[in-house]
């Protein structure tokens, strides 16, 4: 595994390059993770490295591995690397699934036509499924170890990564986005619309950044105190980075985001733009990447790069 | 938790009163773990516990504690409850999502409408995600305990869970399932056609029965040899038990069955009755059993409910 120069030493290697070296480590572990066996039926396979291995940002795996050498700069992001791989498809299962015609009915992600577009619906329904599914048997598997303290790490991200995945989480927070919104009603009590608005971000797109970096905290053997740092940094972090995603999607153009701009006013839905303007967006968004900072030095987590990740997730174009 | 009496005598207690009385466990047991925290929207937990709590057979679940009473009589059904009900959910989500239009599209399940009949497409599709998100919650969280021996049982059983339910497993062989079948060329090659047809078997039935009974040896603390054994008890258990529904499918009636009855049919799929005929695939269902009871003879598992169980999915009416 290729390792930048002295990771946690914040400012030896500017953020890009550890970006990039981080996302490239993820790709090929994707693509290793994947299953390859006789068992997949070709179609299947076919269907799921076409939504994973697409590119995108990579910020939750990046996140996870981020926070895992924040904690332990040698083994981190070695034990981490297979749970990184985890969330990432666990977030691609949910863009396919998000994406299909009795959801968002989209056709366009990371610049392609959608998985349903390419390969039918039923295809991206079993899709979504086998890369959900495949993500607890890389959890499970990897790191392959007898060390009952590393075994123990795997089955808490097991937990933490199916609490934010699941009900009371992402596909929870799904069914909130889904939930028919009354614009009259929110017009006249914007504090209560804010506030819906807000349970929804933090369980549709807060809830598996949250998981992201916890999956890191605890593989790389974080104690209590500083899980619950990383969980209130990742809180925050999640939220700014949704505000910014509402504002991207009325400023940005569809080549630049690789999916379609504008969708949000198009579907009627209700945005932070939408509800406080572009320019008080942009200040909850630095208030909240703000608060992700003070997170991170009230848990003593100063090192490392998540601080940085911060910044990048408020200054990002795409 | 009710224990039936001497469950490892067979014979003492009749098979009816056995599958009942664990039935009725696994009942209680899944209304406890299905989410009930605020997090979880209510829309959403309402269509989970709709398709979840709607009876059925509990085949799945009850071979997961039988196993572990065969091997554990005194501890291992209580080790093994938690994964029984995931596997339910599993099974569960897989009916949710292949009875949606995109898929099978059928609108009776269980007796009753159809998840997405009742709630709605989009919500068919989060509920599915839910339930299978959730069952490795319940895999990871329960039992409660620090005995790293286990925290190994249970790590090695989301393993075991996953393959079973992945793309390599049941989402694989539904995808099998929806591939165009060449009916023609079926008929020209049916040695071949018969291959295609248990190789789907063996992924979209088989792979899940044999993660029950895999679940249940791990979790009673099955060492590799049963492991072994039990796991092809169950894959010849679990092709009798696709022969026998495919011929239910066809002499059964819709309102033993609970589903649709003659719907290979309708759909022109390939089965068993339509490539060997009715009285052929008796003999064949009858063959698997047979090899599922000397599976347990060779494996020295005699003792408790295994046989029974075989017995009683050749016998079954719906």
């Amino acid at each position: 595994m290729i390792r930048p120069a002295a990771p946690e030493a914040a400012g030896e290697q500017p953020l890009a390059a550890y970006l990039q070296a981080r996302r490239a480590e993820v790709e090929d572990a994707l693509d290793r993770y994947l299953p390859v066996t006789p068992d997949c039926p070709e179609p299947l396979a076919e269907a799921m490295r076409y939504s994973l291995l697409a590119g995108g940002k990579r910020l939750r795996p990046v996140l996870t591995l981020a926070t895992a050498d924040a904690i332990d700069p040698d083994r981190g992001a070695a034990l981490a690397m297979p749970a990184a791989c985890a969330i990432e498809m666990i977030h691609t299962y949910s863009l396919v699934h998000d994406d299909l015609p009795a959801m968002d009915d989209d056709s366009l992600r990371r610049g392609r036509p959608t998985v349903h577009v390419a390969y039918g619906e039923a295809m991206a329904i079993l899709a979504g499924d086998g890369l959900l599914t495949e993500a607890f048997r890389v959890l499970a598997r990897w790191p392959v170890t007898d060390d009952p303290a590393v075994v123990d790490r795997k089955l808490r991200t097991v937990e933490r990564v199916a609490a934010g995945a699941g009900a009371g989480g992402m596909v929870g927070g799904q069914v909130l986005d889904i939930q028919p919104v009354d614009a009259a009603a929110a017009r006249r009590q914007p504090a209560a619309a804010r506030a819906a608005l807000r349970a929804m971000h933090e369980r549709k797109t807060g809830a598996l950044i949250r998981a992201a970096a916890g999956a890191g905290a605890i593989m790389a053997g974080a104690d209590k105190a500083t899980i619950a740092a990383v969980d209130a940094y990742a809180a925050h972090l999640g939220l700014g980075f949704q505000i910014v995603d509402d504002i991207l999607d009325v400023e940005g153009d569809t080549a630049a985001l690789g999916k379609t701009a504008g969708k949000d006013e198009a579907a009627g839905k209700v945005t932070y733009p939408s509800l406080v303007g572009l320019e008080q967006s942009r200040v909850l968004a630095a208030g909240a990447i703000g608060d992700a900072r003070r997170a991170l030095r009230a848990g003593g987590l100063k090192g490392g790069r998540l601080a940085a990740i911060a910044d990048w997730v408020l200054a990002r174009t795409n």
